[in-house]
């Protein structure tokens, strides 16, 4: 089969790679439907991760069960699937209490890579969920959402505790926050502030809930929110970018006793204790626990209640990966959808 | 009036300071029935917190109210009250949510200096609480606890989502740790696991609640927490000592998905974000909102259920305060009472 490989900052290649083979029982074979490249995906192309050798790419992933293991019991071939981007047996402790990504046996998808045409899936009882049945092709894009940036954008939403009567902002405005926005606005916020200066992203946002834009950025952001909100700050605030600037941002913008959901994935940074204990805010985040979202998202994207497949402003054959990599890299599209 | 004064590291003065007066019409004085050091006194003692003139000290009190402002409508001379180390008016939004410590209007009482003969205290109605009457002499250590270091570590183990079948582990053998595992116990924890290698602090964990000791410290101390939970950390974990270690120790104490209340005063330090991500631990803390318990923990000791008041191992004179930060300093006494 063909699929994707970084060598280097900004290297990404569309090559010959080995077929996918089933190598414990429990594992799964998919024929990629859809795949699509992630802001997180950008850390390493930018260099910013260093790579030590050529590495798969790409841990966000649709498609048809082509084969499973001996022991796989409730995943079938011809069915179509969506999975976390961790893999996990949906069993352990950590597990049952809603904690996927950490499950005492994960494993990242993104070590097999999801831009290709064929993809193992370890683990796949605890970590794919089937659809009803094959969904029409307007649906993959939502439901290929539904594998990354829609489950994280919704756990940062549910750990910023969103809910009804809550004032929620969203620092961010990639496909992750974006998508915290649609999670609020489902999760019955009264009010959802974007914080974007991107006109298109704007509007995105409004379309999924957004009350309120906001363009400011840090110390002048931090005092808008404030201002919307009587002086006290938001009840909840996701952090869906994953900078210091951008943390500070989300825990200074929140009120004493507020929460800040924070999934923009974090690099070699610090945060001020003395910042953090004077907030008295609430801080969850991380890698999101996708797969406990799965069958309610699935459920609201194939009943059309939600459409966060509108994320994806531009579709490529899967052997043009490069080009999307370049389009999000230099913002021209908010998150690039790759079809085999 | 006399009253605690610290001059610079090691020089704390007992010494002639004016009466207080009503300044605002929400005030109240009190004449101090009993004060304390508290651990975070010991920072400026230490010269950690850097002083640059005389400042008054003290911000845990019990007392009999002397006078009230012509505002004050709850308070009346004569009342016995318990306080909270944060003065806050108890009606803001803030407060509403529970986090008067951060209230709007809050002020530190340490500003007022409750090592003293007398204290002001401002917005009185919201802030202090009286007892049903005038208390039996035996219970002034445990009211007096109330005031901080059994409502911090009240707050430390509703942050860290104490509760009936959970394992909780506390990190820090001061008296808000020990205070910690009181709480625990009394929220039902199914297992207290109490970090402390003093022995005579680990006899009182024991009365308190503890279930187990724990000796061992940073990444020996995370191993043997491990060790007791087979393998996935505690659900819940208290820190109590303020330290990058500490904090360390108690994020990667806690399993995937579980709770730190973090009590500890930090102290210009900076937290590994990378590390705080990947723990996927909640995190909630900082100064704690003890007006929000008062009515509870009065209730509590009032009713002889609890005797937090344990934790003072050492009483002395109020005039003897000096005596009182050295035997702290040099870990002679867990807590040191003073009374007038």
């Amino acid at each position: 089969m063909k699929g994707t490989m970084l060598y280097g900052p900004r290297d990404v290649r569309f090559e010959e790679r080995p077929d996918p083979k089933i190598l414990e029982p429990t594992d799964a074979i998919l024929r990629i439907s859809a795949a699509c490249v992630c802001g997180s995906d950008l850390w390493p192309y930018r260099g910013v991760d260093p790579i030590t050798e050529p590495t798969p790419m790409g841990h966000e992933y649709v498609g048809i069960v082509e084969e499973v293991g001996s022991e796989v019991k409730n995943i079938k071939p011809g069915q179509f699937v969506v999975g976390s981007f961790w893999a996990s047996d949906n069993t352990c402790p950590i597990c049952q209490a809603g904690y996927q990504s950490r499950c005492v046996d994960a494993r990242p998808i993104g070590a097999e890579g999801a831009q290709a045409g064929w993809l193992r899936v370890p683990l796949a009882d605890g970590t794919l969920v089937p659809t009803p049945e094959l969904p029409p092709d307007d649906l993959i894009p939502s439901l290929l959402s539904a594998s990354d940036v829609l489950g994280t954008g919704w756990f940062g939403a549910v750990a910023a505790a969103t809910g009804p009567g809550k004032t929620v902002a969203v620092v961010g405005d990639g496909a992750v926050g974006l998508c915290a926005v649609l999670a609020a606005k489902q999760m019955g916020a009264e009010r959802i502030i974007a914080m974007s200066r991107h006109e298109g992203r704007q509007t995105l946002a409004l379309e999924f809930g957004a009350t309120d834009i906001v363009t400011e950025r840090g110390d002048e952001g931090v005092a808008k929110i404030k201002e919307l909100t009587d002086g006290l700050g938001a009840h909840s605030v996701v952090e869906a970018v994953g900078t210091e600037e951008s943390m500070m941002q989300a825990i200074q913008s929140t009120r004493p006793g507020g929460h800040v959901g924070f999934v923009g994935v974090f690099h070699g940074m610090h945060l001020d204790a003395m910042d953090l204990f004077w907030s008295t805010v609430h801080l969850h985040g991380g890698p999101a626990p996708v797969r406990q979202y799965l069958p309610e998202l699935i459920d609201l994207i194939w009943n059309r209640k939600i459409n966060p497949g509108k994320v994806f402003d531009l579709t490529l054959p899967l052997e043009q990966v490069a080009e999307g990599y370049r389009a999000m890299d230099e913002r021209r599209a908010i998150k690039a959808l790759l079809r085999p």
